[in-house]
């Protein structure tokens, strides 16, 4: 059946599989750190590397398929989301974690049709734990299937965020009382991976109740919102409304009541959209 | 050689690896919680039975030796750190991680004497990571020697922390605020295992540059910090001054330009010190 896309969506695990090696093996001794837009936003060799071994591989697989990649993006290339076969990746999702050598550090990547994601596998390469999910198939880790955590009651949730790399002080301030609104529901605890792909794994997993994030990129959660949803999880914007995967915003959560919970306490605000137009120069 | 304390030490590795397999048991099928000081304060039956466990052990062989254990101070004994030979025990370290299997749970060992530690032992027990140091004889992974990063730019340096289980106001607002003033130095980021152990052998591996915390307790922190000054590191009061084990702050980090780099941003507070007599009730 053409449009089941198993076949492709054995490949990517098989790619994802290849990408871990090569970020294990660079791991060991090639670590050299660029930075993007500031001084925290890094970018390395090998993140250039795996994401060209990545769209070469699928490209001569795939001629027809088009792709939404994080360094071909920061190279120049259109972040526009089609109704073509398009596979969405991030070839390192945690690249200060990988710069530290800090355990958590995922390859990821996604593949949407008409918009619609069709599967998502996330690689936690340090952890050699493979997440994969195919839409209307359930989510797996390592082949064991994956549910969201069953606890209804925010007081007594995990939640995963990150603080991400801006340092603007009006994001930093809008970050940091979202953050203390929710510490003080109180929730049990508040955690970050350090990498979207494996916060939305740990939804999935059942370790965290919820994950949400503002400022995040289209292919940091792309994969990962359909290994959450097909644990059982929900998807929604921070405002409360329908997730849209290019706003750079996103709720992850077990239930609905946790997520519209979460919604009431968060500060949000918007980054500059993943598919908006080229600022003029 | 009696005053080496190999022989503790053994006894040490081998009864933390012994309450690893309890907890990754208790893991599958008995993660009930109860409470402590308060509604985030969390606390299971393997914390108990994982401390009744090592105390009976140790006892047997050591029968002159003191105690200094987390539960068994929950259930009011003293906590007073003496010249005598004392096992300072936190059974499950990350307890809040324990309950929603958050893959950093640690057994926490250390042994003190005429004040001064002698040897830590933190066995990361999801992870399968044994932590050891023994003073004057380095740290060690799984047998590995650890070092702790060179970086000696703050700028370049990733930071734990946590947020802690107080949800006191003025507490909150002081962990927030020393948070948002080294995030803004700029750091590479902020991580925070829920571990005040495995974060102190996160310094220790070199994957953090450094970690600080108030309101953590002696048992969260003894075998961790001679982990790190045996890997390299150094350790200091929040304000900049020598450590105090029992003052519920520290600083562990890979050199003493980070160290004092974080104390110049962190707004310090003085949570009721460990050794301070019981409130008349």
């Amino acid at each position: 059946m053409a449009d089941d896309w198993q076949n492709a969506m054995d490949h990517a695990v098989a790619l994802a599989r290849r990408a871990g090696e090569v970020v294990r093996e660079a791991l060991q001794h090639d670590r050299k750190v660029m930075t993007k837009s500031c001084s925290v936003d890094l970018v390395t060799q090998t993140d250039q590397k795996v994401e060209t071994l990545i769209i070469q591989s699928v490209k001569e697989k795939f001629p027809t398929h088009r792709f939404i990649g994080e360094e071909s993006v920061a190279a120049g290339e259109a972040c526009v989301l089609t109704d073509s076969p398009t596979w969405i990746i991030d070839p390192i999702d945690g690249t200060t974690n990988f710069v530290h050598a800090f355990p958590f550090v995922a390859v990821s990547i996604g593949f949407s049709v008409n918009k619609q994601m069709q599967f998502g596998v996330v690689y936690s390469c340090l952890e050699d734990k493979m997440y994969t999910a195919r839409k209307g198939n359930g989510a797996f880790c390592n082949g064991e299937p994956l549910q969201v955590s069953q606890q209804q009651d925010v007081k007594q949730s995990m939640i995963a965020t990150e603080f991400g790399s801006s340092r603007d002080p009006e994001v930093v301030e809008k970050i940091f009382s979202s953050l203390k609104n929710i510490l003080c529901i109180p929730v049990h605890g508040v955690r970050g991976a350090g990498t979207a792909a494996v916060n939305m794994c740990l939804v999935a997993s059942g370790c965290v109740e919820a994950y949400y994030e503002m400022g995040i990129h289209v292919w940091d959660v792309a994969a990962g919102s359909l290994i959450v949803s097909e644990a059982g999880g929900v998807l929604m914007d921070v405002d409360g409304g329908e997730l849209d995967l290019m706003s750079r915003r996103i709720v992850a959560a077990n239930s609905r009541a946790v997520a519209e919970r979460l919604v009431t306490e968060i500060d949000a605000f918007s980054p500059l959209r993943d598919d908006a137009p080229p600022l003029k120069s």
